[in-house]
């Protein structure tokens, strides 16, 4: 769901659309003349004790002071809660999940399984994290984003039957490769093709889709075998092909298109043991710069510098005096705060919103792995609860941790359905729309057991061995208040105002980035900042 | 490459060719009538001691031994070199490649690092192979097979500079997608729609191919980036499209197609340490049964029994007499023997042929991943060595094994290109002439400069940084002369021929299955001689 905001960027920008604004605003002075996108290393200034104050123990947070420590920056993180790493929070057994309605679960699971409520997958273009992990010496494994043996459901597919994803796949493309390979032998190409092309074209379409010699589609083993090849004489018989009305009623292109989207592209990583094994290396580094259970409650600028206040579950208050601050908050929490900020910045806050991902994960016998072959991937519906994501870690072990569910809800007080769609890119509003009736359930019990429905629609009879369910609903949680920033503040302006100062204060976060909803995001943000400060420190503070 | 026989099979059973002669055979009496591929448990019948030679330690013989020896049959297996696994052969440190032309050479890797000479992944879908590493104890981690970092290069393609996988994959679809939007916009294909459906064809078609809202393929994010999102203001900026034609003429079908091929799709993967760790897991259970250094030379068959001789190295002859044999050794030795066949196997003997597939290995730093994100996955050329394929063992450590061609190649003696190339399904053409060349190259020097080469095509500046090169040819290979049985002999009569007893020898390999060049097609083989012994013995021997 994380690539969102800057797909809807990049579709935007195609139109003209914020590209030409953005010119203008420059034109006008209104921005700063953008730098291009990180490629070279960090350069760190040296920082001579300069004093910094860093809201939020996120990875940004996490990052600017690991970076500006190394450089003489003398940091302090303030973090509300008891641990590091924001919305990188593996919950294990005994991990107690609360909500802010005062709801209040609390983890079972088996010793050894951890569940990643927030992210859960390194792309390898993600050198800026790949790069931490490597100079903090977290392991990583191998995450299994895509398999061939993932199925699909939809009522209006094969009777509502699920299928295993190769036969989705590869039947559109068979179908797809016939009616352009028709269009091409009709003529109706004749104006872009010369006769050798032509030709190659349909060889081509007929590689493609598998296509016979009469150029039709009619099944291909890529879609898999009703009868399999073995080692008796019985000649294998392939799958009979899905017909192409079936898929686009199934409207399924999500999940088609997951591994081809940028940010989910194999090969993706995962740390072994759980992805808050970042924070928590971070963590180890900084020892005596973060200070848990400091609530921020309220900021001050001045020309000398800036405090900040903060307050100790217990009521404690202290207040802290830096030369700058790096807010890595959340923006939803940000808006709370008692802050001098600045037109532009308040402006901002007033109106930005957040979007509410949720997950649901249960612990289980890995059953998908022992009767349907699969091991790792995700599993695609057209349901409330629209995917179902196995786990990579300790393949072939026992029991698992499946994620039945991972997605947007749009709970009571939302806009109408048919103005969140209105916003939406094309391709996620199958999606939408599920998350949107998910988000409507009347209670906890209720997404439950709508998880457990999809998890039995894939899987028959196993949806009854589900158990040890922990529910998540970033909106709901304490210190987060929503997933990430929503589409609808994805524009140049907003990231500009988020890019700038603030007089002292800098803000970092993957809200921040062109990468929403990624660690990279947060990550760069902080280098980002690291080099704005570095550079006013540089021209005098 | 392994596919080959089967998707010929497919094809050749599509246009009506061998199931119609199938049908025919039966009919005259000539084949047995066939039995559903395995899908039931293994039934094992107690053997009561009867004695089976077995003539060979690959996987075939190795499962038939194994589980034989379960039930109470007395197995001996005859195994001409000093270790088991046959094709399953790790190569490290010290091993030696001897070829039969009297080239001889030592591998020099550092310690831990091996080759997979032969087999180097297990689909998920091959569940005999896999449930015996479970029952074995062969920890496996996950093969990547396909990585969109990885690259595709061809002299007619981005003036000859490789690009990443996921630009000719997405630029593919996105032209495929234009094209077919416009003959549905044009008409031409308002036989096949009704009005909704045109609308719904072309809404996916947009969504599919990521085109703008004229329809058009102007490029997209999932090709990834000229200009990267990072955390800077700088709007990101994907890359130009590769036109249609250049991707037409690159010719590069072979790799794209990889991932969707039944047996190389995702989840894969590879015994942790190398793919010997199956045979030698085997061995470990078989200690007495396996017969090291006995290279069979005669088979004499009577109403009794069979005896079988074999010779150690050091010319020391032995005679073994069984009840039955099951002759797991390649065809291509088979045919060597002093063995009294009947005249079908005799004949199917005379006429069979083996393809040589080759690979090339290299010791090298990583700079796949460190300089260009690939972590496992293969790469594709238009060039003599038209694949390389990064490891996915030891991911992030400091140097891999690289191997720089893996194909069949063609030596000189080979039939004319042409009459090769007429035998080839479309999609394996480009590979074959590739190979063609590379088997025609004068010596192993001119081979290993042309996996350099290629190597430093995809990664410019890296050929220099390949060491300590392994070649393999497997029709250079003793005791194998050959890598699988060839195409042309991939009928169904060929199968009934090995399938069926020569009195008291029963043929096992993956070249007595519909699954050629795989561990699967040779343990379910182990299988169908066990279930066929078990009969026999069962109706009275």
């Amino acid at each position: 769901m994380s690539l969102t905001r800057r797909q809807f960027l990049m579709r935007a920008g195609q139109a003209g659309g914020y590209g030409t604004a953005f010119v203008l605003m420059q034109s006008l002075g209104l921005l700063p003349v953008p730098v291009a996108a990180e490629t070279e290393p960090l350069r760190l200034v040296d920082g001579k004790g300069t004093r910094v104050v860093i809201l939020g123990a996120g990875i940004a947070g996490l990052v600017a002071a690991y970076e500006l420590g190394k450089a003489g920056w003398s940091c302090t993180i303030l973090e509300a809660r008891q641990r590091p790493g924001g919305r990188n929070w593996s919950i294990r057994n005994g991990t107690e999940v609360d909500f802010v309605d005062g709801t209040r679960q609390t983890c079972t699971f088996d010793e050894g399984h951890y569940f990643n409520a927030g992210p859960a997958r390194l792309p390898s273009t993600h050198h800026t994290m790949l790069g931490y992990c490597h100079e903090l010496g977290v392991a990583l494994e191998v995450e299994v984003n895509s398999s061939r043996s993932a199925l699909m459901q939809a009522d209006k597919l094969n009777g509502g039957v699920a299928v295993p994803e190769r036969r989705v796949f590869n039947d559109t493309r068979g179908h797809i490769s016939e009616l352009l390979a028709k269009c091409v032998r009709k003529g109706a190409l004749d104006e872009e093709f010369t006769d050798g092309d032509r030709e190659r074209m349909i060889e081509f379409l007929s590689q493609y889709g598998d296509l016979n010699r009469d150029l039709l589609f009619r099944g291909t083993d890529r879609s898999g075998f009703k009868i399999p090849p073995g080692a008796e004489l019985a000649e294998p018989a392939v799958n009979d092909p899905l017909a192409m009305r079936e898929l686009l009623d199934a409207d399924l292109l999500f999940g088609m298109l997951v591994e081809e989207t940028i940010d989910w592209q194999p090969t993706m990583f995962q740390p072994i043991g759980g992805m808050d094994r970042i924070p928590m290396a971070f963590a180890q580094r900084l020892d005596s710069v973060i200070r848990y259970d400091a609530a921020v409650t309220r900021i001050r600028q001045s020309d000398a510098g800036v405090t900040v206040t903060c307050k100790s579950s217990s009521g404690v208050e202290e207040t802290i005096a830096a030369d700058y601050c790096i807010c890595a908050m959340p923006l939803t929490l940000a808006r709370t705060l008692d802050a001098d900020f600045g037109p532009p910045m308040r402006a901002l806050l007033d109106k930005v919103e957040y979007d509410c991902a949720y997950k649901v994960a249960w612990e289980a016998p890995r059953f998908w792995e022992t009767e349907a072959n699969i091991y790792g991937g995700i599993s695609y519906l057209q349901q409330m609860v629209d995917l179902v994501w196995y786990p990579s870690a300790r393949l072939f072990s026992e029991k698992g941790i499946l994620v039945g569910g991972y997605s947007m809800e749009f709970r009571p007080g939302s806009p109408p359905l048919a103005d969140v769609l209105a916003t939406m890119p094309p391709v996620y509003r199958a999606t939408t729309a599920n998350g949107y009736k998910f988000g409507h359930l009347p209670n906890m019990q209720a997404k439950l057991e709508a998880s457990r429905r999809s998890v039995e629609l894939l899987h028959p009879g196993h949806g009854k061995d589900l158990t040890k369910p922990v529910y998540i609903s970033w909106g709901q949680i304490p210190w987060n208040l929503g997933s990430w920033i929503s589409f609808n503040l994805g524009d140049q302006k907003t990231l500009a105002t988020l890019q700038a100062p603030d007089r002292r204060i800098y803000f970092a976060g993957d809200h921040t980035s062109h990468i929403v909803g990624w660690q990279e995001g947060a990550a760069l943000s902080a280098h980002r900042v690291i080099r704005q400060l570095g550079a006013r420190l540089e021209s005098g503070g």
